[in-house]
């Protein structure tokens, strides 16, 4: 390819709203276009990564089984209202109507339409396992997009989906594509992790989420450097402390705390560690009658440690909360412990709630909590002394770093990471409500049952930008890379030399087979080496007259901090062993 | 490929609603499944061939020097509105409003994203010219949906667009992509034929379509046999006729005509040639003043010959029909004819009417028209006699087989077509609403003049199946079949020596870069053909234990009567040169 047969477009400046390094340099290396909020054109250069992830996507479902299929954008809504999910899901299912009237989904993923292939298509057990996928453009009507294609509105996923006789089979479907993806993301040359993720109201440890490791990641994954254990945040267990409760040595004291509403503004003001403060989070419960009016409301007083934060997910498995909760408006709170946030705590409560403590809190002693009196704090608090034992003790909070290893096996550590890949056992979650089963060997029908398997296409080159830059633009992995090589000639239009030389090359490295770009241009070589710097194509080699007199060319890869002369005769070896590296 | 692991779904009967032979064979032979009216989703065994379709032309573009991106489904109405498309178009155009009600459209082609991507990034001539494509999902809310993908409502295009600096540049530019079309098309093994189209409101000739040659082709197309001339019906001009008017011979007379209200009736009736008649056609057009009341309304008579037939695009270039037209209402035909149609005629009108007489017409004598009296016609009817010589003389019908070819080279003939490619010299339609311009030499703006070059990449299997099927199923051109080769061994479960030569067999193909799918379902020798034959592999080998002790295997191209038999050892270079003829 020839620079001047393809669009090269780039920026000095990244627009105002790109908040992130990727979406500023996809921007400015001129990888991808806004065309609204987000939704983007993907211009040449973006799409040449995108391709390439997708070839190795598709290569790897593929080996691993899978069959391809392309399922409608456009999709009638009947089959989302089989499963519910066109009442369940919120604004971001894109909804339409067409010139009838009838409505229309875009699809934000396919189980509904694939179910019906399905049950359709398999109806013996002789034709499972089968695992059917697409990689085919999907809308969410995001609240709020950003990051570019991080978090847009359009983008392109590939979406497989299993069917499986029983459970059993389910599973090794999953474990199956569990491999795949490793394969998958192994090839695309970024550092990633597979961590465990909560599987929601299927239940089960059949989730893993693939997160590709970022400082600017918006998960936090978790995992112990001694053992095999990762999690995403939601997922990782926080165990109970080994150590039992100590026995209380403080008396109960109610103290002054004159304006101090948090937990880390009472210890600086008493002097004390954060970590004997108790924070109190007000939940609430409603039963409603088959008309879906409130009959009952349940108030409950969460208890975790000042410095550990909630972890909604894990208190939505609390048994009383597992049913769906919300927090307590501020008129409950008041009616309850008489006071407002920021003094409140499980003592002298005006009404009965359901106390749940954390595991942490439910082993402390002499701990610290608001007095259920504006302005004042309880100090040397005590389960069982000074307060009844608590309802319930569950694991509430994330994990933080430190913490022991779920497997006993060491302590925990905390990195950053961007999910690009999901795989999820489903069970019958789909099948059931739309009744795709298959004759067993007796002749009697069974539910099939399904695994779904996502990786995010549209989203993969931002978060291998947002691990792989510099100040000088994007470092690309050889696999996604626009193009692996770029030759840069200097002077291509004075010389025939450096002319002849830089097409030779270019010729060369491409029936080789090497996805190589010449660039004609004709910039001068500091504006050539900053655009390439910016698009991040990982080998260059610069070839100058001066160079060609000594009979040499300049190798530098994008990581290297200056070039490498190399015998003009003795590139193409040279380059093929830096491309295998 | 071994079919264990594809997905293989033939159907013995076609879908009551599959009204033409390839919406039936792409049903039967599981090529695609009906989702909902006008969307399909493309199964395992169509989407192979979908993806040769698209690496042809991509290919095929890439080498004409287009440029590949990207550009989104989804697209925000405003860019709709700077165009006039958003008011323009009708209810095909699906709209679609998102969370925060503002309005979008689901693409049925780019021209307004694509010009808004150029007016950004072509700013100078030097980057000119530039020709940018994608292969992307598209959808119109067609009325009727209908044939299956053949007129889908979901459907795959490639859409290119071109940009130059002028109008010259922008014509150089339309006809390479004529070129490119060309050898896109004589890659598919299609016959077609490339045809001149109306360029509706820009004027000038270019604008081609390039036609599968199928005798259910919805579009008919006409050529000259001994010569280059080619153009679809709208176009093909219909020459006035070199022989002059002959002088009157009859007298006129008003005869009676009960009931007969057609011209083929009159001249039934009457025992005269239909040649000898002429129909009368009322149109009416209407000025409007500023707030779009209609302030006076012209009815005009269009007379062409009995056995032709009228083309709105012709009549719609008449001048003052030019600007828009209607068929005249019921009421206004009596007012000004004093009788009801069928028995209309220019002579003794009520009301003056505007009269435009095709070519053909013009040079008539002694012919025949309606009295304006109900059950009367007129014959021995003479211009200039018995009526004054017409307001205009144009073209305004469909050339019929014979007609002279407008070259003056020969006759024309008519085939059935259907459509899979247009090409199209746009000038400044799109660029001067946007105000897409560039800086020319001396630093002033310019318009970009824009050509769009269009290929229905999901309409070309159903028009490739058209064209090559036979009562047992479809007949692939090699270079879109799903599978080049079928290896079929008999009894591959009882006999070693089959299983083994067969998977040799694969396995030698694949090495060499053949197209080839093992049939290892076990299935019945007459059910396996029966399905390859329906899905329409053009090769097939048969593996046979009774063959192989014979040291022979037998291949059958899908259009042979018989098989062949081939030495085992003879089967891969047998095969080359067939594969290769």
């Amino acid at each position: 390819m020839k620079a001047s047969q393809f669009l090269i477009s780039t920026l000095k400046e990244a627009p105002a709203d790109a908040e992130v390094v990727s979406h500023q340099l996809m921007m400015r290396a001129g990888m991808i276009k806004r065309l609204g909020a987000g939704i983007y054109s993907w211009m040449p250069m973006g799409l040449r990564v995108l391709r390439k992830i997708e070839a190795i996507v598709r290569q790897e479902m593929n080996r691993a089984g899978a069959v391809e299929l392309l399922m409608p954008v456009v999709q009638p809504a009947e089959y989302w209202q089989e499963t519910g999910r066109w009442s369940k899901m919120g604004p971001e299912l894109m909804r339409v109507k067409d010139r009838h009237e009838r409505d229309f989904i875009i699809q934000p993923t396919s189980e509904e339409v694939v179910t019906d292939i399905a049950r359709q298509e398999l109806r013996s057990y002789k034709q499972l396992p089968r695992n059917l996928y697409h990689i085919q453009t999907k809308f969410r009507d995001e609240r709020r997009p950003r990051f570019g294609v991080m978090r847009s509105r359009e983008f392109i996923m590939k979406d497989a989906y299993s069917f499986d006789r029983d459970a059993a089979g389910a599973k090794a479907s999953y474990q199956s594509m569990a491999k795949a993806y490793r394969a998958i993301f192994d090839r695309f040359g970024l550092r990633y992790r597979a961590v465990a993720a909560d599987s929601g109201a299927i239940g089960g440890d059949l989730s893993e989420e693939f997160q590709v490791i970022a400082a600017t990641g918006e998960d936090a994954i978790v995992y112990c450097p001694d053992s095999e254990y990762a999690a995403n945040m939601e997922k990782a267990e926080a165990l109970a402390p080994r150590e039992p409760r100590p026995a209380p040595r403080q008396a109960l004291e109610k103290v002054p705390t004159p304006g101090k509403a948090t937990c880390a503004d009472v210890a600086t003001f008493l002097d004390l560690p954060l970590q004997r403060t108790v924070k109190s989070l007000v939940l609430a419960t409603d039963r409603t009658d088959d008309a879906g009016q409130v009959v009952e409301t349940q108030v409950w007083l969460l208890l975790l440690r000042g410095d550990h934060d909630m972890n909604e997910i894990k208190v939505g498995k609390v048994p009383g909360l597992d049913t769906g909760f919300r927090f307590a408006t501020a008129g409950e709170i008041v009616d309850h412990f008489g006071t407002k946030p920021g003094y409140l705590g499980p003592l002298d409560v005006r009404k009965p709630v359901r106390v749940v403590a954390d595991r942490e809190v439910a082993v402390m002693a002499d701990w610290i909590c608001g007095s259920n009196e504006e302005d004042f704090h309880t100090v040397g608090v005590n389960w069982g002394r000074d307060l009844p034992e608590p309802h319930a003790v569950a694991d509430l909070r994330n994990v933080v770093e430190g913490d022991p290893s779920p497997d006993g096996k060491g302590r925990l550590v905390i990195e950053r990471g961007i999910e690009v890949g999901h795989i999820f056992y489903l069970g019958t979650k789909y099948s059931a409500p739309m009744n795709a089963s298959f004759l067993d060997e007796g002749g009697k029908p069974q539910l099939m049952e399904m695994g779904c398997y996502g990786i995010g296409v549209t989203r993969l080159p931002a978060a291998g930008i947002e691990q792989n830059h510099d100040a000088r633009g994007i470092i690309w992995p050889d696999a996604i890379a626009p193009f692996t090589v770029v030759v840069c000639p200097i002077g291509m239009d004075r010389s025939a030399e450096v002319k002849a030389a830089a097409e030779k090359l270019h010729d060369d490295l491409a029936a080789s087979g090497v996805d190589v770009l010449l660039d004609d241009r004709g910039e001068r070589p500091g504006a050539m080496f900053a655009d390439w710097e910016l698009i991040g194509v990982p080998h260059r080699v610069v070839i100058s007259d001066r160079g060609l007199k000594e009979g040499q060319l300049e190798y530098q890869h994008r990581r290297d901090a200056a070039a490498t002369k190399v015998p003009a005769g003795e590139v193409l070896s040279f380059l093929r062993g830096r491309l295998q590296a």
